[in-house]
């Protein structure tokens, strides 16, 4: 194999499949990038056998080949790279040459023989939509899926398409999040649970921009995120995701609009006088006007009151701050409606529209 | 006591006087901040034994008063504050009130009777400097003390003041950095051992600006360092630091100018192929108008030229890449001089005034 391609090009190229590099394994194939050249085109590839990767970059093919290096090394050489371009050759012994100006390196590679290449995804079934929509729907939900390995459904989200919606929605016992987002065309239905790690890792490497399109395609068990000139495919986690439709009640006897800022920053204060030893929730008691809050530990206590718009019934609820200030983070708007029954029913943090819900189990409270 | 002031102005007060918190200790007062109010002005101070700050800041004094506060939990609650005016008050059992719009904590404090303060330092020695010049010098040459406790004087650096020059030197025994400045008048000769973990802290607080002056002050046992509204104490060292000046020869045998970038950047490359468990040094030969570089390791290997501009003799030379970008990396010029005699003894990066020089020891290869 005899290459050459700009530095910035191939640094592109290695941060993306580097989300699928396995940093622990007894398995060298999956500490490694595969560098694999056709006459056409120059693929990277990075398979950690949850995630698997590939992207094509840029360059100059003198003469195919192959040739799996270590992805840590690869990657700290380009990266110390003056910004020129990098020429990779490879030898019969599967030594790889890498030149830029004056600076040359020889690093041992692998043939790449029985490297795991990603599995073949049939295109059927998929939906297509915005990079910066899917980012925003992760980041919406992904604070609430379960790092359990016991609850293995609970560390993915649901992704359903119904028509033109798509719904996604993490759960972990204690809460639930659902975000739904309309599609600009109608797909056939699917529903599928995504592992949360491969949603994160995804995230990580699709863009900020509405313009940029992202197909999802899935088959029974795998799913394939499909953008620019990338590839990530995934293992779907089998089994039936919870029922939540139930839960998701409409009822309520107390509701309240309040600044969400105001309301963030003041449970962020209560926060400091929770000790991981001694579990306090944070007590709300709201009235006609105003949400009073109240913490009282062993290493101090807090109140403070924030004005509130009310309907229905006064109320004395307890939380813990953590699952409010999660919810509370990736709401972007201005003023948010809080739904509640009684001291021992979920309450619902939900828009008009219900484009996103968080279910939050209150804490018991001494009466 | 009872006092208020604004957020912002208390949140600098408590980040510059937590530099001198202890992280752990078993003495809870070493891991407080005192508050100490007379009817003038409001102190601030913290007091680790080995460094101890105090500072001033603006605010209203209703009452007169002490109380002695953790430091952690107080700095917290006041981060998180909106900013606005904050109020603090306390009661004879001295439990702290505070308050900041309609956010109320209540912390309980100490009444601060048995806090260390600061020493009295005797105000006759001093020496004027710029804020940024002695961060400068700081950042210049904290990087080679040693961090072992077995040789002590190593852990801190000389500060000598003769006549209106300022001489900084920091060695561990594998390298010497020194600093010279000279100072806008001549002072008393000085010739002091100021600990690295006090010049440290001290440099994450002065400013960087050459219009804010510093004061030194020195005696037998202590250093106060003088700037704005705030006061650092810190114990000398004691002992007779190193002589190094029969190390300063002026001799060389090879002298070469290269650009500072090429040069670091190569280095940084290099080092790649190191491995704490197999410590190669980067081998360099130098002729008339290059230096080859080289390293060969179980890693890899890696090799590259960069143009000088050589006087004298032909070399070849091994480093430790750590030392050598360790001091290319705070050094400001463009082109360096490097200064050698031979394979096993020092060289020196020195500019033509000598207001740096960094001595380093070369590492012995095989002939």
């Amino acid at each position: 194999m005899k290459i050459s391609c700009q530095k910035s090009e191939l640094m592109n190229g290695i941060n993306i499949v580097s989300k699928a590099v396995s940093s622990k394994s007894a398995m060298p194939n999956l500490q490694c990038i595969l560098i694999e050249t056709s006459l056409s085109e120059i693929k990277l590839i990075a398979n950690d056998i949850e995630i698997g990767i590939e992207t094509v970059i840029e360059g100059n093919i003198a003469e195919a080949g192959r040739i799996a290096l270590d992805a840590k090394l690869f990657s700290d050489i380009i990266r110390k790279l003056p910004d020129s371009e990098v020429m990779i050759e490879t030898n019969a012994n599967y030594q790889a040459n890498i030149r830029c100006e004056r600076s040359k390196f020889n690093i041992p590679g692998t043939s790449g023989e029985d490297f795991n290449y990603l599995p073949e995804v049939e295109k059927n079934k998929y939906i297509s939509l915005s990079q910066l929509t899917l980012k925003e729907v992760i980041r919406q939900t992904i604070f609430s899926i379960s790092d359990q390995e016991s609850a293995k459904i609970m560390t993915g989200e649901l992704f359903e398409v119904t028509g033109n919606t798509l719904k996604v929605v993490s759960l972990d016992g204690h809460r639930i999040s659902i975000r739904k987002v309309e599609l600009k065309e109608s797909f056939e239905n699917m529903k599928v649970i995504v592992p949360g790690k491969t949603l994160n890792e995804l995230s990580k490497i699709i863009k900020d921009d509405i313009d940029d399109e992202i197909r999802l395609y899935v088959t029974d068990k795998h799913i394939l995120f499909e953008f620019d000139n990338t590839k990530v495919v995934s293992r779907l986690l089998e089994g039936e995701f919870y029922k939540i439709d139930q839960m998701l009640s409409n009822d309520y006897e107390t509701k309240f609009t309040i600044n969400k800022k105001e309301f963030l920053d003041c449970i962020d204060r209560a926060s400091l006088f929770i000790k991981e030893s001694d579990k306090k929730p944070i007590i709300m008691n709201i009235d006609n006007n105003n949400i009073y809050m109240k913490i009282d530990s062993s290493i101090g206590s807090m109140n403070e009151e924030i004005e509130i718009k009310k309907e229905g019934k006064d109320l004395k609820i307890g939380f813990n701050p953590k699952f409010l200030m999660d919810a509370l983070r990736v709401i972007d708007d201005e003023d948010i409606t809080i739904y509640m029954i009684n001291a021992k029913s979920p309450c619902f943090i939900r828009n008009e529209d219900d484009s996103y819900i968080y279910l939050i189990l209150p804490v018991s409270i001494a009466a």
